[in-house]
Order: C-alpha cells, then structure tokens, then sequence
C-alpha cells in the first residue's frame, strides 16, 4: 500500500494510491484522524488497507497537490557518512556509531514541488537517500525489534548547502535551509517492499545518473540506526530519519558539480518509489 | 518584567512575576492566548505588562509547578564554543561563523525540576549560558535589528552526555537525551536586563563556582547570532537560542567532573536569574 499527503480545495488530507488515482482517507478511518501521520499514531495503516480493499480511486493525481509524505514531524533524524564510498570521498575516518544531525520540518518539499537553490549560496548539492517513516514510536528499541517501528519507506533528497555545512564542524546549517529537503512522493508499507536491503538507490540529474548503490551497502542498517536513535531520545510516530547517501555526491568531484536553476534531480529507489524536483532559485 | 509558564490545578499556563507572587495571564490578553509562545507570537508583552500593572500577585510560587520558560519551541538552536576560555580548552580551531547544532524540545525541564543522567553514561556534564527567546520571527535579520526580535532571555544549562557527543562529528545524540536541558526560571524582558553584555554568568555545582565569564566574551555575539541563524533558517516567535557556554566544563578538568545523582547545579546570570536543578538518576 501507498500513502499520500496532499492538498484538495484548500484543504490538507491523506489517502491511498489505487490505480493511478487516490482513495481519500481524510477523516474517514476514524474520527479527528485528518493526517497520515494522525493514522499512523493511531495505527490504522492496516484498516486503511481495508477500507481501500475493492474501492475505486475517487481522485485523480492531477486534482490534488502532493506534500511531503509526513508534512510536519517531530523530530527529521539525517545519517551522515552511511556509505562506504561516500565516506572514502569525504574522508572521514570510520566511526562506531552513525552520524547525525537534524532538519527542521520547514525544509521538506514534496515530490514535483520545486527545490530552492538559496541565494545565498551557488553549492546546493544532491543527496539521494532511502527515508524511514517510524510507526510504532519508542525509546531503547532493540536492534532485534526495530523493523517493527516502521511505518514505511519513501525516497528523499538531503539537498545540501555546502559552504553553509562547511563553515563549522556542525552541519546543521547546511542542511536546514528553506526548502531543501524533497521528500516523496509516498509511504510505500513494508509488505510492498519485501526485503528493504534488496532495493537499488540512484541519483540521477538532468537525466545523468550521478549516485548509484544499493541498500545493502549501508554501513550502519536500518535497524541499528533506530537503536542506536533512540538510546538517546525517543521517536514518535510520522518521525523520519533519512538514512544517508552514496557516494557521488557533486562537491566530491572534480569541478564541483552544483544544481542550478532548471535542473531536475530525481531519487530512483525501486519499489520505494521515485522522487522528482526541479530547481529554482530563491 | 518576567514571565513563567506553569502547571495550576493540571492546567497548563502563563503569568507574570510580581512581589513574589503570580498574575496569571492565561487567556486574559485575548481570546485564545494561552502560552507564553503565543502571547509572544501576538505580540502580547506589553500590555501584559499593562495588565499587570498595580495589580496584585494571585498565586503563590508555591500553588504552581514551573514549566521550561517555553515548554515546546519549534526551533531551539545552540552555540557551540562561543567563549574564548572554553575554545582554547576543547582545542577547537577559531571559525568564522556560530558553531550550532540543535535540540528537541523533550529535552527541556523547568528550575526546580530535574535534570536526568541518563543509565546509557555517566558522563552528564553542565553548560551554563545564557537563553535568547525570541519575539517577532523573521529570515536574514540584519545585525543591526536583530535585538528588536529578542523577546527577553533566561538561564539555561545546556546538560551534555558527552561520551555521546564525542561518538561522532556531530554532537546531535550527546545533547538530545530526555531531560537534560534545563530552562528557567523565567523570561526576562530587554528592558530589565539592561545591557546584556553586562551580565556576568556562572554555574555553580554543590555550592562550588565551576564557570565563571561575562556576557561580553561571547565570540560572537546574540546580534551576530541572530543575523547567521536567519541567514539559513526563519526564526518564529519562542524560538530559543542558547548562546554558548564559558570555560570550566566537567569534561575539561583533570579529573574530569561529571555531575551525578544528588547533585545541585545552578546557572547565575545576575539579572537574568538564577536556575537551579537537582540531578537524578534515570
């Protein structure tokens, strides 16, 4: 199963993908559950299936306008240095637990939305990366149970101002400009994917493929990246953590190669899905 | 003037400190202005001050339990390494822009509260420094206007698992545990501050003076704060920024000086106030 965020009429809501269309889901699943991430709190992705179960779409895609998957989490947990040939590129030495940093919620775009290349900066960079949607929230969850916090997965792009990541031993400036972090198009639930370690991941610009890998590759799994998260804090449903990207990242090679006004990006992750934006400038 | 944010009788509210008492403003100011955040957000300060004025106290200190000034900032931002002393003793290279990273607002507890060692370490270290809260928001504020969007400020100790912090670049997991960032007493507005480069700021752990600096050897200073911060992100009404801590910290010293069950830990920042916290065990 699928599952969108969007705007109709004005108005914010959720649904299933069916057929090419949508299964409106806004209020339908219970009372007050008017957010995907309302309905993963209440954990009714499984009723959901359900209730879509012999439905025909009632929406085209075209009516609606997608947001990101889940418009306003909590808390966006980013893995730095997940790959090996990213961290060969970077070099950085090997560590024994992830890298993280944060994002605001006010940098998530959608799938189709544009990216903003900030006018402060001509070194907005790509980072194709497998997004984890968390279900079940918790604290000290055990490498063993960690799959069973998963809501699903969606693609993302860590989009990455790199003088402003630069500037300190910090990367949060860097990665909490305005629109940067493209997210989408949908939540693709775990029975969709089968074996999430199987899935491809590809980068590709302007038609050029410039990040290419697979899940495997990652040097910390999903799984560790959840406990090792929450031994410090606590995760709560429609949380995300983006789980890094592979090596080929623009300010790596030789020139820089930076995203510009009226390039597209697009995230290929398989089943997960793809995930298009084009650049403007601020 | 100084406001708190409290719990009355299991209700969540806001008021003003007067004679050692409280003038509760929730929902007094305008319908619907029930938090500090969004009195800020209406711009509500001063006729809070207003309505406040030859009134007399309503609740003793002691009928309420505090809150963290601001109990759920969207955005709480920290200066890293902005005091000279504390530069040369973590052997940071001079930058030429804030150190910032982020914190979520779980990891807030009021004066009075307690701050947590976490089971995972018992490396939980103190960082006194002084809060900016702020008032009218906004993207790329000039240095020259960025106190016209302080609100008013409060001590915090900004308390850091540090063998977390040190897992990796980013210091993310060691300044995220629940309970470890303590925020109060209360706001204090610009005008009863006076010159904030003036106050003098310490921590003080079971009676024994462990920082000691003064506002005026911030690097960088909150206007310059400000300006950065906005130049990546937009700030929003009961935002905060903790500006960084002086010289002193626990991990420093030989032996190094964790803070653990029993202990009492206060942040003095003169006209700031003063914020004190027991430490307990998870």
């Amino acid at each position: 199963m699928q599952f969108i965020s969007f705007v109709r009429r004005g108005e914010c809501g959720f649904g299933a993908l069916v057929d090419g269309g949508v299964v409106n889901l806004t209020g339908r699943l219970a009372p007050g559950v008017d957010t995907l991430k309302a309905a993963i709190a209440a954990d009714l992705l499984g009723a959901a299936a359900d209730y879509v179960a012999g439905r025909k779409a009632e929406h085209a895609l075209a009516e609606l306008t997608l947001l990101p998957v889940i418009p306003d989490p909590a808390k966006i947990l980013c893995v730095g240095v997940n790959y090996e040939m990213h961290r060969e590129e970077t070099k950085r030495a090997k560590v024994a637990h992830p890298t993280l940093f944060t994002r605001f919620a006010d940098t998530l775009v959608a799938h189709g939305d544009v990216m903003v290349k900030p006018a402060a900066s001509d070194c907005l960079d790509f980072e194709g990366e497998l997004a984890v949607i968390i279900g079940r929230g918790g604290r000290n969850i055990a490498e063993a149970d960690a799959m069973d916090h998963v809501a699903g997965y969606a693609p993302f792009n860590d989009g990455s101002v790199r003088d402003f990541q630069r500037h300190t031993s910090q990367f949060v400036p860097g990665k909490n400009f305005p629109r940067t972090g493209a997210f989408g198009p949908a939540l693709v639930t775990p029975d969709e994917i089968g074996d999430v370690s199987a899935l491809p991941i590809s980068t590709v610009l302007n038609g050029e493929v410039v990040q290419q890998a697979s899940l495997s590759d990652l040097i910390f799994s999903i799984p560790r990246v959840i406990s090792y998260i929450t031994s410090f804090t606590t995760l709560q449903p429609g949380d995300v953590i983006a789980t890094g990207t592979p090596g080929g990242v623009g300010e790596r090679r030789d020139p820089p190669l930076w995203m510009k006004c009226g390039d597209v990006v697009e995230v290929r992750i398989g089943k997960a899905g793809t995930l298009v934006n084009r650049i403007v400038a601020e």
